[in-house]
């Protein structure tokens, strides 16, 4: 899974039926010290993350899972918000 | 899902027969600031999206699911034209 | 898909027995202006394609379609030869 | 698969139900040389790695495989501590 | 598909029970000037490729098709090893 910033919605009148009723999340991924790495990924959304929340999101097949239908119209699901991270610092 | 824009479409006489009837858009992908980002993609679409439209699309095993039958050929599906980004200016 | 073009193929005398009698063409990935980015590909083909040849492919999954078998060992597969891309000069 | 480093582990109250009792790793990619390549990745783990420790991993549709149980939900899972690479110094 | 070099092996004594038997390569991706691409790849090998060849390999899911057991636990494979590659001087 990775890491991203929920940084807002998409709105969307004219899409595939089978995206009725699902919230569109724009996440920014991002590293261990949330600064962004790469593109916007619109995502859907298993847990209701709110807009500047930290979450972390699946990718691909795995991500109709969580929407509890299959088969689910998408490749990229939020299922967690994140508290915190534990990173020792001799871990690295 | 990802961002793009449709740039325009291929033309090939010459292709896998589980392609006839289909419309093939070429798509370059984009970021918030609909600035190009990476290669451009040859999209399969299930709604109809015209060129020069901001759309996302859904790659992978999913791409298959709009174009309602199994197996379809494709990797990239365009499943929805975008109306607005909503980014709060504290979101990000 | 993505768009390549065919520079080549591979001959391989020890492989795995499920790639007899297929074609393993050498593809270079290029973007609209037939500029190559990224890695060589090695690809099966359902279409025919020659070397020089301008086509698009289809990748994961997807491509084990077109060869009519399942299982199918390939992980690309080129579905068709591109005759022109179409991209209006304000799609941009 | 693809070599890392557990750096730590995440903490989320707030997940999809198919998570409880999973325990989330965050691995930093490396190279041969135990160098940071890419972004971090939140991991599922099916042997018990701990933190500071060179790990290998499966991604994809394969990660769910080491869970025992489908559909699970995970696109990345930790499947081996790797003990030595073995690498001739003409096998490059 | 993609290309590699054969450049070792991974010992792992403390992994999951379903890579008990295979043979851990490690690969380096090469391009078609046999330059290295990448990071390394960690490859279950269904040929008994040696150290210092060049193969190809395949990636994601068809990657368990060679090990002639459903599921694998692997996400990369070795399938061939590459004799020559053919590309004339005008195919480029």
């Amino acid at each position: 899974m990775e890491m991203g910033r929920v940084i807002g919605s998409l709105t969307a009148t004219q899409k595939d039926g089978q995206l009725e009723g699902l919230v569109l999340r724009l996440l920014q991924p991002v590293d261990a010290d949330d600064c962004p790495v790469g593109e916007i990924v619109v995502a859907t959304d298993s847990i209701g993350a709110d807009e500047g929340q930290l979450v972390f999101y699946v990718t691909a097949y795995e991500a109709v899972i969580p929407l509890r239908k299959q088969p689910a119209l998408t490749d990229a699901t939020i299922i967690g918000i994140i508290d915190s991270m534990n990173i020792p610092s001799d871990g690295n």
